[in-house]
């Protein structure tokens, strides 16, 4: 077990970094929330959805992109339903669909703009674009052995 | 407006980011749910306290530290009461101490070793020593401004 213990550097890298992120999380949440009483979560669902052709997705599918267990998407997407961003279609026999509403439309693109906005100011314009690159391929090793996880 | 608009080479970094982060936290999260019952939230507080000075900390310093706001810290802080895991005490005329209990000790200490085993296995050794050293370097870059910021 102690060969598991962290060394001074490595915990100060990953204090760094996850320190970085909570706060990075909280400030684009505050923004969200503020700017246009969506939750991180929320946004998440819409912009999803907004990408995918006709703004429609299987549930199943969302889950896997959004990285949410099966209880914590059907609870969001019943607390957006009942907010009119989504509805919920039955498709075939077994799939059901998330289905952005006319609402759920207006909601992200009154959002995306200064969510963009703030994503620049926060992250993208306090590292040149190579440090940008390096940092997302960095990022990339770490998701690629996170998404083939159990 | 149209300035802020993210390119897509940009877009696709933050995409690859968010994405990575919050894959990591949803994995640790479950990880110390299922060892020891306690949220993320909860293992920043307890381990912020044991690394105090007898486990002991202006709940101010401690809001400012965690990076939450003053709501946030008092609800976690009522609960992590309710639970026997920290006390809050009087200091003085006006300062309000946080205070690992018996209890918080042992449950910090019971979940310390498995987290980093987490932390080592999802993120540290994913990446070369000098790897992970230039992950931290451009977090704190971000962080370093995060942290000035309103």
């Amino acid at each position: 077990m102690a060969d598991d213990r962290l060394t001074e550097r490595e915990l100060q890298a990953w204090r760094t970094s996850i320190r970085m992120l909570e706060l990075l999380r909280t400030r684009l949440e505050q923004q969200l929330q503020a700017g246009s009483g969506l939750s991180f979560a929320d946004y998440t669902v819409l912009s999803l959805l907004s990408d995918a052709p006709d703004g429609r997705m299987r549930v199943y599918e969302l889950g896997k992109a959004a990285n949410w267990e099966k209880s914590r998407l059907h609870h969001q997407l019943k607390r957006m339903g009942d907010r009119g961003l989504v509805d919920r279609e039955r498709c075939g026999s077994r799939g059901v669909d998330a289905v952005l509403t006319t609402t759920g439309w207006a909601a992200i693109e009154e959002a995306a703009p200064s969510h963009a906005r703030e994503v620049r100011h926060l992250f993208v314009n306090r590292l040149s674009p190579e440090q940008l690159d390096q940092f997302a391929e960095l990022a990339d090793i770490v998701l690629e052995h996170l998404e083939t996880g159990p």
